[in-house]
């Protein structure tokens, strides 16, 4: 299974897939050697093979993008299809209500990563985007996993860099520790300005059967302070998305 | 990069994962050997390798799944992100008046594989789901992409093997050619009962800056003679969907 250099055909292929992004979704085969750091002919033999297994497809002009196939295989059995499944009426009742944007994230990796968004056109700047990431002490579903989630994950974080994207960002260690027991005793994060300073983040738990934080469910608006009476909003979905995933829960419990 | 048996590690990761589906999201690694037809030592290894990458993962009771990071990796470059951004807006304005269902289709491989789909607590019965499929000449995204599409797609189809889901499915050729000359005299596919026999089927091309088909629009309610009521809303919606991805198309030339 390994090549002659060690590292096996899979995990060069992880490499292929890893330096396609949403800001770069087609790339040549000397780009994909280039980000990947391969030679160019292991690259071009990989990027064959996996076009030919439908993981990549060639553009007329010759340059590779993510095959659909791909996408297909690992949409139709992904783990987090049913959360989103169960989240997807109450986004779209919160989407009507609120504008601008609405998200589900789950923790991965020491990341939020963002498993659906629904937006406005028109709708604030927002750096979140489907199967994108963000930082958990930056952002307001990233807030409430770090509230809520095991100490070693807060010591993580405590311990390692934390970008101030503008001087709102709670990036101290004091401000950090202030912040997450704010959010502990409100039960959600109302996040002004820590991302953009004209976006606001407002993000509430959504829990499992057994009352673990599995999800976070967040807005994100115009940053004024308007913005306040949309807490309960957010907060009763969140409420009402739990308790969707607790009765599909007893459901298969039963099947 | 080819094993002892000539079939390479690629091949063989493709097909273990084209063993999970919706309806089986969770496999032990000898159903994956079964499924694959892959010797369990080598199902085994491959695992392994496929759950070191993030490609798949392990549960606490060591059942294996589609890994978070694949679906990560497939969907923030994915091909179809910026066709499903351009018609969200729309579809999620088609949801609010017709509850029920609403997808977003491509043709793939000669079958309809739905990118997206929006439903209603207590909707019509739906066999199509994200990242599914359903055959061309049943469905009514199906049947869109088959009148607009080339000749030699209505030939493989004509000659093809069709599944009568219901007596109303367009099976026989005569039938299924009058069906074909009514979606392009009309412009859109009304289809009662050609899936199930409760549930209608109303769809409508969406083109993309150069005026090809790029994908349908398609709602799924339940199949009573009201529903008529609803296509002039599914056209006004892919067209509103054709003029966003026009506008986005005339944006990128001149970026």
């Amino acid at each position: 299974m390994k090549t002659q250099h060690g590292e096996s055909v899979l995990s060069r292929a992880a490499r292929i897939l890893e330096a396609f992004s949403q800001d770069t979704p087609a790339l040549t085969v000397s780009e994909i050697a280039r980000r990947t750091g391969l030679h160019v002919a292991t690259a071009s033999r990989l990027v064959a093979e996996l076009v030919a297994q439908g993981f990549l497809s060639r553009d007329d002009d010759r340059r590779v993008r993510i095959g659909v196939r791909l996408w297909e295989l690992a949409t139709r059995a992904s783990p987090t299809l049913s959360l989103r499944d169960a989240a997807m009426p109450f986004m779209e009742g919160v989407h009507d209500v609120v504008g601008h944007h609405v998200q589900l994230g789950v923790l991965h990796g020491d990341e939020v990563l963002f498993l659906e968004r629904l937006s406005a056109p028109g709708a604030v700047i927002n750096y979140s985007r489907i199967a994108g990431r963000l930082p958990l002490h930056a952002s307001s579903s990233g807030l409430v996993f770090l509230a809520h989630g095991p100490a070693e994950l807060r010591q993580r974080v405590l311990a390692g860099p934390r970008t101030a994207y503008t001087p709102d960002t709670p990036a101290t260690p004091e401000r950090l520790r202030a912040v997450l027991a704010e959010v502990r005793k409100q039960g959600y994060a109302y996040c002004p300005g820590y991302v953009h300073e004209e976006a606001l983040g407002l993000a509430a738990p959504i829990r499992d059967a057994d009352g673990t934080v599995a999800a976070a469910l967040a807005v994100i608006v115009p940053n004024t302070p308007h913005a306040h009476t949309l807490v309960p909003v957010v907060r009763t979905a969140a409420r009402g998305i739990s308790r969707a995933l607790a009765a599909r829960d007893a459901r298969d419990r039963r099947a």
